[in-house]
């Protein structure tokens, strides 16, 4: 029988993205197209593309594609490299084995440094990596910074140093999808060479668009890079950032929601932004304390502010845990991809999002435990606890 | 400072009404209006027409004015009632205070049974009157279902009883603007004469629509009243109700969010929309007990389920309270109304709602209750406890 | 056979009200419903009141009732007589009528002008009945400044001059229903004491709101007024002008439009919105002198600028004819009223609309002459040579 | 001086795409994003599969993109073919070229049939070169079925007489950008192997999504193609048409819309569809004909019925045309891409479009040539006449 709840009131979708659109984003979507070579397009365009410089933290340029974001995965490998060009990348989950396979796909030497997907990308694994390789043969480092699989996140500075430190010349990639605009990301200051993300996580768009910011060295390389490319090469689209014209038919909708977005952004602070993330990610991780549950995250460094993945007792089926809280409390959590399959379940918490509704995700989480029969400790209270005076954070308590 | 999580996510609406208004109403208010005199516009009508009577529980008709709440109170009194009529009202809380005093203005003879603001209209009290005046005098018995100042819903089939014990012409009026479309509610089987109705609580729309169906009996009164009327004139009305057409301009993009919300209703099933709202009202007084605070109504007979109103201890200030819970935690509470000013405070939980939003918002009372220094035990957990595993409600287990 | 047109595209409304909405307005009015006893509804409250007064051209108090336009007229009547007061009404039209009809039902006495409905209130006659009632037993004179059912505008300042010369002390109330943010209009220079106002023509909303603008004389009278009243009383009204509350729960998201609409006649400049009305109003006539029909209207001092009311010619059915336009055309026409009832059509050219628009219009207007077999002339000739190049209008090129 | 009409009624968008995106469209992408991995998204991904088909005539598998339409053409290339693979194409206008430059730049080996930008693929001239081929050289056709540049509608099926009477084994690409849902089309009667589909025209939906439907034929291709391919691959994508979910994170509110549109045609039905758009086109050409003004498209049987571009006489300035016409009447008309650049304007006809809305676009142009100084005759009222009482088509007139 359908439970009496399920039809009536908002659904709570704490999937780490797409997340939960904001009112205001979706009625801006919710508007008459324009003319895409009209005047008052040019505006929307130059505009978005002022807006978006701070929340990349790059000065140089973005460009955006209509796509998902395995579009800009492809087009920074695409827009840099040529074919049989080495990429050195960290196993940090399910997401950086399939931006692998598109490196793989379109005909790169993958080396992929293994790991457990419980930790970010190493440092010091790359930096040997990168100073053993002194005929240079590698041409790019790719990592992700928030590895949604997993809720662990690459400690970016810190590979940029080890880059550094080995003097190599290695191009540095970085997928961003599920941390840009919910977790401090500084393209330009951390050395980045190409970003790559996706509208529908901390953006708080709807999927559809995907951005690649770009450094001048990262320019550079796409002016003698040979992997055949259109769709996604940068050349002409940078154009528009620069004129406001696009050389295809933009997505003007989701443009839309964009700039509105980037007001969201602007008006509560990225400062704010950030700490509203932090705090909702160690109020979540109090919880999965006080249940007694274990987190896919081993190192304190790496906890991830936008999700959080949480590891089901041997015997259960996170699954049937994931179903059980659909049917019962209206609520979608992220599944356990690839490897983690049926023992990891993960919350989202990032996006348009507050304290109330943490409350209530973290309540539905807590009663579907009951209800699957997991044991578990209270949870609900450690987390409210932390919401209303905030203790410093576990990871520097323990 | 503006904490950090007040403008981002959704603001939780839990005053007693306006209710937090679905998607699906939102989206169909937002059509382009059409003319109200064309074939669109009549199948509307038409439709809605037939989808009010369930909600009702009325096969007679049923007039929709372009007004508020107040508007239908004053219909109800203007349409069956001549100058100097006798009304019998039970004072049970501000709103049938406010309705009395309309009755005043409008030159009726109010008799008011004083009440505590914590209890119902008593059944026994409306019957002594009634057999006590031989002659008639009163014409009307006018009751507020379900007391939105106080949480406390009267038993309307028992005050019938009463009248018709006494073998009482009188007509019975009733007030059911926040109990329509979440407590059990049933116009003809109860004998109500007139059921004045709004469209901001339990039928999810904004605030703009308002009603009265209408018994046989009080048309037959409307044809002899004396009161003068004109917008308010049933006469004219009952045409629409039949052909579809209004005798004025309709407020058309409201009628169309009236056709979603009746269209949900009946998807979800109007006694699952009851159980929905009587699980949540329980769980709702289970975290009071928890916390050890009171609730304003003592009888569990006439325990509200569509709102709960809470005593803060002598000492601390409600709005207070409820101040600081919409600036940390952009949650709306109801204030204390009347003389209940500071001393209560109301939560909602009516209309578009479910398990996770009530979890959300009782974790957002007793966080406020934390940071007001309001001393208060856990009330969560029984909450969570009652919504996972229903036991037996408060009232019957005491 | 549904013709292949029908069903795709946007309807034309253009009926003379209620009118397109433009979608600014509709998508402030899908907002998520505030607490209407918040700081945010107070906000809203206060802007709505200080953008009201330049478009009624009054500095007092302007009071919104959640009501059809119908409502206003009532609140006018109520608020300012007592049971048997005389009122001098003119008979310009249905609208006049109808308002008339409420006084009557409202037990004051009536004085009606009759009139041809073809002219608008004749500022003589009314001066002559006010010299002839030294007894000074009119207490007010109700005029309708644009009568919707005939497109003929009432010289509302000829009028206030007439009462003047009279040195009669009858107040004055103006219906400006369909004039209201469409044709000029001077609540204060006029003297109007009482101001009738609807949500739905040039204010561009959907209807559900309607408006009282009051004048010093009309709150003083209303202080002794005894007609009885309560949801119309000004009284607790006026107070939310002040302060932002409302006495009752406001139609929130009808006022979130309503500012959209205001901020949207601000944009536009209130003088350039009378001009573009004048336009229109000057190339619909232009079209019906081209199509060789007959205004209803017969003095070329009163075209109105919102509308144009056509006459058939004998033999036919004008609402044949508007069946027909709608069913090959998708475009609805106004009815003839009253009177008037298959003589006669209404083309709005009010609210949001543009010269594509009303080209669109006249064509369908002219196609559906053609279908219908009415003989006609071309008109849309002349009235794209009016909208290209504005010659002199039409009343002064005579 | 902004003209006073420019900011008030509705923009009319009338480029050939993207189109007036309809309201139900619109509010059906304004909803809540659901998880993509859910129960209810893949309800709503086989819906869309469903109605897909007769859209294209087509039974096989239709892949849907969230990117542009030259996204759709870049994977119809990548899918099917291998580095240094001969395409044969027609320089039909600008998008023909825009694709061919696409085939080049991924490696392909061009063969470009030269054309004069007005008229479409000639059979002959591709049997031909494929009767040559002997060799089969040629790996693929690709032409334009409905040229945007020049308003010239290909003749597929001839086209695909020619192929097989040369009995050559070339694949068959065809682009329906902008005749998909406007003009018939048969990719599966047809024996197209890869149709290239965008959102933003006939589909009436915003810019952002695009499509293949794939031929048995161009499966197997695809099997053995070795340019390189990820994003733009069909393999995983295919999964999608059969189970719902899709191998990355899709456009979800996008389909939403798409699902509405594709109700919207099945409503109105296909061949209404498609006699509309050609009452339109024809319609439009007795304009231009009254106009005295020139078609770019030559050939009666390759007339558009999505759009027609017109010429300006020497000695004046299309882009100043439409920047008045814009300026003016608030209306945006397709400029002359490529080598048409400033001697030709477009109007779209096609999409969510009915009479009125072209004959306000008709007298937009016409009132825009006379405020330009262009000399012209009278297009509107032949145009009229034509709507009114179709005649038959000005092709088979003469």
């Amino acid at each position: 029988m359908r439970p009496v709840s399920h039809v009536s009131g908002i659904h709570f979708l704490q999937i780490p993205g797409p997340t939960n659109v904001p009112e205001r984003v979706l009625r801006a979507i919710d508007r008459a197209t324009i003319d895409h070579r009209g005047p008052e397009f040019q505006r929307l365009s130059l505009e978005i593309a002022c807006l978006l410089h701070p929340v990349f933290g790059a000065r140089g340029p973005i460009v955006i594609y209509p796509s998902s974001g395995s579009g800009a995965w492809e087009a920074a490998l695409v827009n840099t490299l040529s074919p049989g060009d080495r990429v050195l990348m960290a196993e940090t989950g399910q997401f950086a084995t399939l931006w692998s396979r598109i490196a793989t796909r379109l005909g790169l030497d993958l080396d992929m440094i293994p790991g457990d997907w419980r930790h970010g990308a190493d440092p010091d694994a790359i930096g040997e990596r990168l100073a053993a390789d002194t005929a240079h043969a590698i041409k790019a480092v790719a990592i992700v910074h928030n590895e949604t699989s997993t809720a662990v996140t690459s400690r970016v500075a810190e590979v940029r140093a080890a880059i550094d430190r080995a003097g190599h010349p290695a191009l540095l990639m970085v997928d961003t999808i599920s941390s840009l605009g919910s977790i401090e990301y500084r393209h330009d200051d951390w050395g980045v060479d190409v970003t790559v993300a996706g509208s529908q996580k901390g953006l708080m768009l709807p999927p559809g668009l995907a951005f690649n910011a770009i450094s001048e060295k990262a320019l550079a390389a796409s002016r003698t890079a040979r992997l055949p490319r259109s769709y996604w090469a940068w050349d002409d689209m940078l154009e528009s950032t620069r004129t406001g014209w696009f050389p295809y038919t933009p997505a003007t909708n989701m443009l839309y929601g964009l700039r509105e977005a980037l007001h969201m952004l602007d008006e509560e602070g990225l400062a704010n932004v950030y700490a509203r993330h932090a705090r909702h990610g160690e109020a979540t991780r109090r919880a999965v304390q006080g249940w007694g549950l274990e987190l896919v995250a081993l190192d304190p460094r790496e906890y991830s502010n936008s999700l959080t993945a949480i590891s089901v007792p041997e015997g259960f089926d996170a699954d049937a845990l994931r179903a059980t809280i659909l049917e019962r409390f209206n609520m979608s959590l992220g599944t356990g991809l690839g490897k983690l399959k049926g023992r990891v379940f993960r919350i989202g918490h990032l996006g348009s999002f507050n304290d109330l509704m943490l409350a209530g995700t973290l309540c539905g989480v807590q009663m579907g435990l009951d209800i699957a029969g997991i044991p578990h400790g209270d949870g609900v209270t450690p987390a409210l606890a932390q919401l209303t005076n905030p203790a410093p954070a576990l990871a520097l308590s323990r």
